[in-house]
């Protein structure tokens, strides 16, 4: 099962500890998403959540790209992480 | 050769002239790398500058992590493109 986080408002940590609560849920697979100047902001949830569960998640891959959002062309990140067991 | 693009606070339209320029300058390598809030100007940089030279680059790797930078760490992303013939 996998689930997308879509970055936006909420705090760096509020980000981790839905990211926590997923994997607890028996979420494998997280795409952190974010959109336009959320991209930082999904980098940041990484490095947080990896600074916590270190060796215990992967890092999958990483797409950059750019996508209709709202009618126009917004950059965005997806960063896919699998939690290992 | 490889060339380390620093994105700040230049347009983005700078840089992608300033990588367009290095590889007319003979440039086989650009790592275009952002710090913080410029990680997002970073993919925007990689996409504009995609959307101009398309099929004739090529993303070859994309690093997210953080760094000490000015004493404290800092969320970065490098994204290394090549130039094809």
């Amino acid at each position: 099962m996998s689930k997308i986080i879509d970055i936006g408002k909420k705090s760096i940590d509020d980000y981790v500890f839905d990211i926590i609560v997923s994997f607890q849920e028996g979420i494998d697979n997280v795409i952190i998403k974010g959109y336009g100047e959320y991209i930082s902001k999904a980098v940041d949830v990484y490095n947080e959540l990896y600074s916590r569960l270190g060796e215990s998640i992967e890092l999958i891959n990483i797409e950059i790209g750019s996508e209709k959002k709202s009618g126009r062309l917004k950059s965005y990140i997806a960063i896919s992480i699998k939690r290992k067991y």
